[in-house]
């Protein structure tokens, strides 16, 4: 008897749809979950007529699958990832391949791909995105890790991944070490951002225009048809179009606390810890946060008074001038995404390319957008393009948003409306485009109180001046304070 | 003969300046060095004519030491305090003191506090600020770890710290574990905000206002009579005055490329993990980082065009009111700060008095100013305060700030400067006092792909629901996408 194709490690729901994915494409599956009950479930329910074989121990799993074998873990990243693998890796024989599809961080990647070569066996990181959606009908895939075992892997993965327009696969080989959860997170750090934009788009429409439901799910509509188009603003008319029994809309039911699970607050630890800010993303992580501080937030508006009424400025092409604002701060947004990518690779030795990258995510994912495309021709045009926003095309469409984006920024900030994510964004486009910058007189203040010395306009970099500024003559000692 | 009062490890200048504040009070001090001609230059030089001991081995510095040992090391953070305890530890007896005066992080403090207890010794993480100019005349010393040690360094510790106009020394116990060094972390993390909202004002004042040196100078003396009374503002005052030997603003000379040294960064990060927004720090930290892309600045100043010129609302009053959106930022900065600091007492069990650790940073320290009696008073007055910004005194103070705040905001917006540290200050404050925001939309698109559930606004917390937006059927599972 042949063995299976794959094998595949944890069935909750991530890992039950990938199987039914696995097997619409023709794949034999091999399934293993540490509650035996839960497989049962599985093949007598949603995989009944399916050719999944279900397996009672990792024994029995690995003694079903060809050599090299392929072992898809599907389980809940952290300490589980490690425990399976540890039980897991004295069954394989070298060469065999183990997978990790699930949110692990980058750096545990990296790790187990290590510890796992020394063991001769190839572990490969795949960040999925796409929800229980994709991964039932073909989600985004960013495999990193041993490349050796692309070559072995890239017909199943690329077979259930996610088809671009011109029908190439959102799905291929990212980097090594953890590259691929890398990718992910930088991803799921975007989409933080992209759900922000939209969120101070709908404030602005329903406070300060006083827009109803069914007006601003038209407003999204039609920006779905034009450079905005993508799923989040495709969701987003859905859900404000949607009515309770009532006749109420669905939104006004819901509690203004967003929740998070991390990902998008690890891109920003990231992106600080490399100096590649994400200031978008983290002003999203931030409104999250902030969200979550209800009680003290219904307290300071009852004290501070909640300002936030009419625009003054609603006359006309607002909403217009808010499209702008949305899609020049999501520029930004990917733009830094794309530096982090960047700084990345740098500081891990990765070779990433950038274009390729852009192009997994056009379908499948949570970030899904035509403007992806945008970005890859960039990438296409230019490879070592240092950032988005030095490109003619974005150049050009933020040129045209500018003066849109400017105008909503002054209104809410006149009128009280929080918008972080567009007002954060504009002060990097501004700064990322000056020439010149007061970060002279930090500097100063920074010789002026630790003798840290500072570098001259008119001398070389690297060649380190201190000046006596109180006339108390203590000497240049740099590096003596810690600030 | 008696034995030395206290051990000094590391005569780099911070030690050195130590060591001299010490006998200046006087205390006997023995001093080790590891290389032993720099205690030599020190003994010969700069320590001549004091009390000060010196000893060419660790087992020489022990035995100089009157029982319980008190050692502080003033060695470079990181791997050369673990070398160093671990060298000085076997020398010592039980009850002996261990202080840590450098800029380590609060982890790497709370695990030495543990192990060393383990060993019977009181280990104590010691925040110390103020440069090498506090150092010597008197710094701002936060004290964490083993509280048993604190009657025994108590009285040195106080007076060679800094003293508060009403005569208290800026010198008081923190908290356990690595609670000192966390409230360093934070003020640094303030100081970071602190010199990044003068920057702005700078920026603003230059090329807004196109005012000249002479005249800012004047403006910021100006400031250091009222309300933002402080030592950045007072030495931002002489940098602005100073001219080179041909009579040019030294400011003009030095480049807009400031360095950190990550502290400001580390007090960024835990706020992340902690859930406490540090928004304007870390848009401060974002700031240095791009005064460092500055060959990027250059290519895109070109290629974008550096549209930033003279303000049109230059009109009356101007200046005052970037008095007035410093002060705002300012005031929500400190107001992220001690929420963090609440955040951290939460998290690792510390009791901190809030009220105290402001007291602590009025003199002495690199954010030294008025302002800090005044914060002090707010949790005087409401030691439980949940932020500042909920406060009569900083009510009224923002209400006051308000109007000039936004007027700034707008303005530079318009024109182009970027003020990330007001504008997301004032982003932070408006959503603050917001009782209701758009993360509503954000929950119902994470419940729509991701099936995450949402809470209602008419229902208790902790009951969740789902709704099929699509209308596809997908039942509601929580967490199993995870973003």
């Amino acid at each position: 008897m042949a063995g299976a194709d794959i094998g595949l490690i944890g069935l909750a729901v991530m890992g039950q749809n990938l199987v039914l994915n696995m097997d619409d494409h023709g794949f034999t599956v091999a399934v293993y979950n540490r509650t035996t009950a839960r497989t049962t479930e599985f093949l007598d329910g949603r995989a009944k007529g399916t050719k999944v074989i279900g397996t009672a121990t990792l024994e029995e799993l690995a003694a079903s699958l060809d050599s090299p074998r392929r072992i898809m873990m599907m389980v809940k990243a952290g300490r589980a990832v490690d425990a399976t693998i540890g039980q897991l890796a004295p069954l394989l024989d070298e060469g065999d391949i183990i997978i990790d599809g699930g949110n692990s961080h980058f750096e545990d990647t990296s790790r187990r791909a290590r510890e796992l070569r020394e063991r001769g066996l190839l572990f490969v990181g795949a960040g999925i995105s796409g929800g229980e959606e994709g991964a039932r009908r073909g989600p985004s895939i960013m495999p990193g890790g041993e490349k050796a075992a692309w070559p072995q892997i890239e017909g199943i993965l690329r077979a259930i991944a996610a088809k671009a327009k011109d029908g190439t696969p959102c799905c291929d080989w990212v980097g090594p070490d953890g590259a691929g959860h890398y990718t992910k997170m930088v991803h799921n750090g975007i989409e933080y951002g992209d759900m922000q934009v939209i969120a101070e788009a709908y404030h602005l429409m329903r406070v300060g225009l006083g827009m109803t439901y069914p007006e601003m799910a038209g407003v999204f509509c039609d920006w779905n048809e034009g450079l905005l188009d993508s799923y989040l603003i495709g969701i987003t008319a859905d859900i404000l179009a949607h009515a309770d029994e009532q006749g109420r809309p669905t939104l006004e039911n819901i509690l203004d606390v967003a929740g998070q699970k991390g990902t998008g607050k690890w891109a920003v630890l990231s992106s600080l810890d490399l100096g590649r800010p994400m200031t978008l993303v983290a002003e999203a992580v931030h409104s999250r946060v902030v969200s979550g501080m209800r009680r003290h937030r219904i307290e300071a508006a009852e004290i501070l008074g909640a300002k936030a009424g009419r625009l003054a400025d609603a006359g006309e092409g607002f909403v217009d001038a808010v499209h702008d604002a949305l899609y020049a701060s999501k520029i930004v947004s990917y733009a830094q995404g794309f530096m982090l990518l960047k700084g990345a690779a740098v500081e891990y030795g990765w070779d990433l390319d950038y274009g390729s990258i852009a192009r997994l995510w056009r379908e499948g994912c949570i970030i899904r957008a035509a403007f992806l495309d945008d970005i890859a021709a960039a990438f296409d045009r230019r490879p070592d393009l240092p950032s988005l926003l030095l490109d003619k095309f974005f150049i050009d469409a933020l040129g045209r948003a500018e003066a849109g984006w400017r105008r909503v920024v002054t209104a809410a900030v006149g009128i009280g409306i929080p918008v972080p994510a567009y007002s954060s964004a504009l002060a990097f486009y501004d700064a990322y485009r000056s020439e010149r910058l007061p970060t002279n007189l930090v500097s100063a203040q920074r010789d002026y109180f630790g003798a840290h010395t500072y570098e001259r306009v008119d001398h070389p970099r690297g060649e380190f001046f201190h000046t006596d500024w109180a006339g108390t003559g203590g000497g240049a000692i740099s590096g003596s304070y810690q600030a």
